[in-house]
């Protein structure tokens, strides 16, 4: 699969010009990064963004491992056999018109099924939005050209996504947003012959995938999947669509995609200790959660809760119950030592309420949440810690990067619910990012996913053998 | 209750020039807004914040309505009957150190309890940031005076919160991050004397208010609530801390609330149409949709989705059966409509991918949004319309004002997921907030809030007798 993630020598067949097609977002977006040949094919050019342009890939010169199709549907089958003729070892077909559409597009589908079943050529798509690898800079994709930016953030998940659009929107929106680092995005879209379980298996192999996340509409061959899930120590988060009759019915026709019966789908992702989430957001925090909290090697689910509010507090004792954790019981030396921080009418509870011991401090210079976060971080009893902060108050500060060290050096997950002014929030989110501190808007989903941490790593030898029957899920 | 809301003269006791002090904040946040008389009490000061200060309330000259109290709990008991011998008609104490400390604090709040039940005088808390009414800029509390900004909004939405900073952090963060525009903030504390019941009453009655909040650690009187609640046609969100057995321990240490079983609670907020959530958020997002869009009159369930990936309309088409309601099924002028917007090779389907066809009119300055849109508002099968938004593409725009017209005269409910980068979804929701259409960053979340709006205006005919017993819920 290495042709296709790093390539010597990308073809564009389909390439143009204008400015307002595919065919030129993929030749721009390739110009932005990639450091190996691109070599645009279009008959009617003899140049396009400074490149030569060649008027078929027969004509294009070594090296040349991938191309890039974005022509409509009737040609690519052709096009596809004449890549497989000229050598190329990988094509990814980014058009769309395929069996999504109706009984002509089927037919063109069938023929790729057929060429890449002769195992000469390895086809990815079609109707798909292609690859971008933010690590290495690599965009092989129609994808808004002005989407690569500085705020761009390389990080450790990758994701497979059965969608278009989606890859490309979802990329701009998270890390613009500065919720996560991304490796890798894969749109596979009606995967005709790469499929989710051919990405698994590259990314376990991945030095830059550390988790790996999946929208998928179908599963092409379940229970391979859950065979390569056993060689796969890496998370793995799987978002799955059309769980009910009417999103299966819109399956059907987005990717051709036979959704199955999401009860057996939902009991075998459980049975492999993977991941099941329902909504894109929630993929993107769970996996980012787990990028930066890598599992500890026991799983541990007692957690302590730092409050600036007691109503918060509270609420988070009910998820953590919710969520199978629980409100760990603190030591005696814990609690002495929270009870030096407080005023004298302030008795020692759990959730602890930092607010009294903050408002009696305000101007001491007293550093409250640090000492309170080390004395629970030190408590054996506690597995990990969920702390609260506030931005906004303007005579206390509360700085990510005071955290990280008590953090780090315990080993000991922690995530941050915060709340405040919008510009204050966001400048605390992207610090906290950059510290690898986990931070959420919403208690529920912080801890969920810190539950996500606390499981613990997954071992194979743990897992039962596949129980039940997965063939094609 | 006018007393409280809108009082002729305020006392402060517990005055002070210390800016670290929150009766100077207090003060400041008074004198910020408040058009009132404004009397600092605090014998050892003539004169904070260039207001004449008094050494007593008894020494107060009318008008007088009002006197917040922030002195340390000992001395508040003996504070409220000098108040009540003055005859102030209120109090509203936001010290600490009552019932949820201990002993000696349950005896000061005890004592309270008594002078309230002698009908002398209301009092509001003790615990509690007391009232913030962010339309008339009436500011009751020690809250941090930068807090009362430019960034705030005036909405339609009150909430009742039984949690101190809760108010204040929560005010903070929801409008500088421009989600919901708000009427009044009721911080009630341990909730002595004035309670949910008092305030939903005074809220039926309250022009300024047409959406209710609750954030609440235990119902006083769980009766009365569901017998007021009978009363009230505006919709009422509740937000129960202490579900589970931890949940309600923590709720006891924080505001001496016993919590309750919550199974009962659940099923009696269920059996009179209150709709009950789980995270503060959450509650946000059900409360600024209810304002922006009132129920219909009729219930109805049918939903048209319009977006731009397919994979967005398959998850969205999940969460849509999952909450109850259902994709509409679109008459044939719809589905003509549509097709005169698509691209020869694209079925019409449903959920709707507009993408094709946005894709294939880039450049020709066709409102492809605003025309699907008014195909399916059109359409006697639609209910709704849940519409999906990416702001980033540099040639398709979508621009929050060409949704309301036609959404205004459908008289249809819309709300609208939107993802893309920060600055511009920013931009795009604060525009959306002007215009009355909810904007939500989950495709989960923009479904509940939907189907919250689509269980229909609240008839209290249709709602059956009270069947269970629900003395002290």
């Amino acid at each position: 699969m290495d042709f296709f993630f790093a390539p010597r020598g990308v073809a564009v067949i389909g390439a143009t010009p204008n400015p307002l097609k595919g065919g030129n977002a993929i030749l721009k977006n390739l110009l932005s990064g990639y450091r190996g040949e691109i070599y645009p094919v279009n008959p009617r050019y003899r140049q396009i963004e400074g490149l030569p342009c060649y008027p078929s890939i027969s004509a294009v010169p070594d090296p040349l491992d991938l191309a890039i199709i974005f022509i409509p549907a009737p040609l690519v089958p052709a096009s596809v056999e004449e890549c497989a003729a000229r050598g190329v070892a990988g094509v990814m077909i980014e058009s769309s018109g395929f069996a999504e559409t109706g009984a002509e597009g089927f037919q063109y589908q069938s023929e790729l099924r057929k060429m890449a079943a002769g195992k000469r050529i390895r086809i990815w798509g079609p109707n798909g939005m292609g690859l971008v690898d933010v690590k290495h800079d690599r965009i092989f994709s129609f994808m808004d050209p002005r989407a690569r930016q500085r705020e761009w953030i390389p990080g450790d998940v990758s994701l497979v996504v059965q969608s278009g659009l989606l890859s490309a929107t979802f990329l701009f929106d998270i890390m613009s947003h500065g919720l996560m680092g991304v490796s890798k995005v894969c749109s596979v879209g009606n995967k005709v012959d790469v499929n989710e379980c051919d990405l698994l298996e590259y990314f376990i192999g991945d030095p830059d995938t550390r988790v790996i996340g999946f929208y998928l509409e179908s599963f092409a061959d379940g229970r391979r999947f859950l065979e390569i899930r056993r060689r796969c120590t890496k998370p793995i988060v799987v978002l799955k669509g059309g769980r009910t009759r009417k999103g299966a019915e819109a399956a059907l026709s987005h990717t051709a995609s036979l959704a199955g019966n999401h009860r057996i789908i939902a009991g075998a992702l459980a049975q492999s200790a993977i991941i099941e989430v329902r909504d894109f957001r929630q993929m993107t925090d769970v996996c980012r959660t787990l990028a930066m909290m890598p599992p500890p090697d026991a799983p541990g689910n007692r957690v302590a809760v730092l409050t600036f509010s007691g109503g918060a507090g509270i609420v988070s004792a009910d998820f953590i119950e919710e969520n199978g954790l629980r409100l760990a019981d603190l030591s005696e030396e814990t609690r002495t030592a929270l009870r030096g921080l407080y005023p004298a009418w302030m008795p020692v509870a759990h959730p602890i309420d930092l607010w009294p011991a903050l408002e009696s401090h305000i101007g001491q210079n007293v550093n409250i949440f640090g000492l309170a976060l080390e004395a629970v971080l030190a408590d054996p009893g506690v597995d990990a810690v969920f702390l609260h902060a506030f931005t906004g108050n303007a005579h206390i500060r509360i700085d990510p990067t005071d955290l990280v060290r008590p953090v780090r050096e315990s080993g000991k997950p922690a995530v941050v619910w915060q709340t405040g002014r919008r510009e204050e929030s966001f400048s605390f989110q992207q610090q906290a990012l950059r510290c690898g501190i986990p931070v959420f808007t919403e208690i529920g989903r912080a801890v969920e996913c810190l539950a996500a941490v606390l499981r613990g790593r997954y071992r194979p030898e743990t897992i039962p053998a596949l129980g039940i029957p997965v063939g094609p899920l």
